[in-house]
């Protein structure tokens, strides 16, 4: 079969042999294969994730002299099956599926493994239990789209945001705009996203932000409305002051009833659910610095290397910082019943889709922000970008 | 009256004026008033403190060039009021306050501002509307603690522990030791905590932790009995594994079934909860590698210096990292109930008593954890260590 082999960093389609699905997997042809920045970055800095993978845990994950077939936004239709299936869907079923497997006794990550390679291939190799069929009639360009939105679903969760508690997206990547989508398909009232790129930030109204600001020009945290804003703790400890002064007419109260007290007139404010989609070195400091009193930042971007801030900053506004990764099968199957009612709709982000032959030009199409968010992949067929 | 000035450094018992109190405010004649962590940083690295403080946007904070009266764990008996107060104490009244007052029209960090001189003095002004009556038959050397039992207190609602879920302090110094009164004191059943001291282990033990470990010798998150212990990320990819596989005996689940069954099987596993107590640069990277997946850090430690982590090692394992300050009056007031009741005892941190004049030698020995832990001063003795 062809597939698009990285080694070294290069990216080149060649005659590979068909993967075997072994005990508990299935082999799929693939419909559509989404091109994620994983991918690129993986390309070029497969070591500094190995060394991550390897300290957690993992037996083998790619390093640059690896022939690697990369890709796990994975949708196909089921092909064949290995031993001990359960065979669960007829061949030819649209599938979607989760991008780990369990061969040679160990867990791989699909796409990031000698042993696991992934969809930017004619056909690959999945688990049968972590695969979903695609209600008929979901278009499979948006189906194609549950393994990036389910990332970003599973961060909104994490970051229980509340209908009414604002949101701040910080960057509007391929990830930013999936949340953007998602935090308006659960029902957040005020969602504001920055991002330097006249392009991403057009991507972003089209997500469905309500308010799309550039970071040179306007301060994401001053872009919405909030009930009594305390955005330092000198305010904060001196609405406390103002609070207890009122409360004080009555006899001491037992400290549950102050608690409400308190919170009613806005002494325990709670700041935006911040959601750092960037990435790189910097951003958490800049973030804790600029980020009100006691906000909650969700933490999607993914940063390789050391990165440093000031835990003073942090500890003075009262800070979350809640890392995410991933999501589980429950959230996974969620939005692809979402994609597939039409409550959520990728389309705004889908910009391109190309060929086998038209991975390599699209790898680098997608590092110039002003022109692409996500390319899905069709390996059968010829498009170029 | 006198006081322990403090300049450049030096601690020195000094003739000072008593201060007036302003409009809301009152004298204390102060009883007892706790020796800080705290004051020993800002003893030496005030220009540390004062710069994230200007940042934050109070008026002004101590410098080393600064005359400043140290001390912000205040218990005192009211000698007499100020302008527009509703003298709801009579003179002679123990009261705890919250170490907070508007001065000058600015919020005052009281024992850190020229403004709002602190408790290492005969006498201290403090707001009215944060001042708490001690109830009656309350040892003073108990009420003293009330101040750092909160900050302890806040964390650990700000932890969220839960009864069941194990719990991790590291680092038995004064808040650690608090922090492990507090969880025992909420109902916490798995109480582990780490020291290079024998000391402090020592005093660990005394304030009820369950199990007490020198981190030299054994890793502090083994220390615990946890059902279903899912270490590494691909454990738990391997445990979905497992039990989507059981799962798919029956038809697909709606996904909020699958949720909670995959919670019953252990595929969504939380980790501890950790307590960083140390406050040194490079405890959040060492807790970032060292705690298992979904671990909770809550950062109660105060570093004052640049830090840095690793943010990708953080994202694999969906850690989260809450940053705590002070508490609120809600807390301090159910503390100051839970001390007077007994319900907490912090008998075990008190480890010495002294006169002001005593003051400089007793923050010499702190900086020795096998010696000392909480010292308190009574300005009224001349006791020394």
């Amino acid at each position: 079969m062809r597939a698009v082999v990285c080694h070294q960093g290069d990216l080149s389609v060649e005659d590979v042999p068909v993967p075997a699905p072994g005990p508990g997997q299935l082999l799929l042809d693939v419909v559509r294969c989404g091109i994620c920045g994983s991918d690129l970055h993986a390309r070029r800095h497969a070591d500094e994730l190995a060394d991550v993978a390897t300290e957690l845990g993992y037996p083998t994950v790619m390093r640059p002299s690896h022939r690697i077939v990369l890709g796990h936004e994975i949708l196909g239709r089921v092909a064949s099956y290995g031993p001990d299936t359960r065979r669960r869907w007829k061949p030819g079923t649209l599938v979607v599926a989760l991008p780990v497997t369990r061969t040679g006794g160990e867990v791989r990550m699909v796409g990031f493994d000698t042993a696991a390679p992934g969809g930017l291939a004619e056909q690959t190799v999945v688990q049968e239990v972590f695969t979903f069929p695609v209600p008929d009639g979901t278009p499979v360009d948006k189906a194609a789209f549950t393994e990036p939105l389910a990332v970003a679903w599973h961060a909104v969760r994490r970051g229980s945001v509340g209908r009414n508690r604002p949101a701040v997206v910080v960057g509007c990547g391929p990830i930013g705009l999936a949340v953007i989508l998602m935090l308006k398909a659960s029902g957040v009232r005020q969602v504001v996203a920055s991002d330097l790129s006249p392009g991403r930030r057009a991507l972003a109204r089209a997500c469905g932000a309500d308010v799309v600001i550039d970071p040179r020009v306007q301060d994401p945290f001053t872009a919405y409305d909030q009930k009594g804003p305390v955005r330092s703790l000198p305010d904060y400890l001196g609405f406390g002051l103002d609070a207890m002064g009122t409360l004080r007419r009555v006899p001491l109260l037992p400290w549950e009833r102050m608690m409400r007290a308190a919170d009613a007139l806005g002494a325990t404010p709670s700041g935006p659910v911040v959601f750092e989609c960037v990435g790189v070195p910097g951003m958490i400091e800049q973030l804790v610095t600029a980020a009100p009193l006691h906000s909650r930042v969700v933490v999607v971007g993914v940063c390789m290397q050391q990165d440093s801030f000031r835990p003073a900053m942090a500890l003075h506004k009262e800070i979350d910082l809640r890392f995410v990764f991933g999501y589980d099968p429950a959230e996974f199957a969620h939005v692809l019943t979402l994609i597939a009612e039409g409550k959520v709709d990728p389309t705004p982000l889908h910009t391109g889709t190309v060929g086998l032959d038209g991975v390599a030009d699209a790898f680098a199409a997608l590092g110039d922000p002003e022109k692409h968010a996500k390319v899905l992949v069709d390996p059968a067929g010829s498009a170029t970008l």
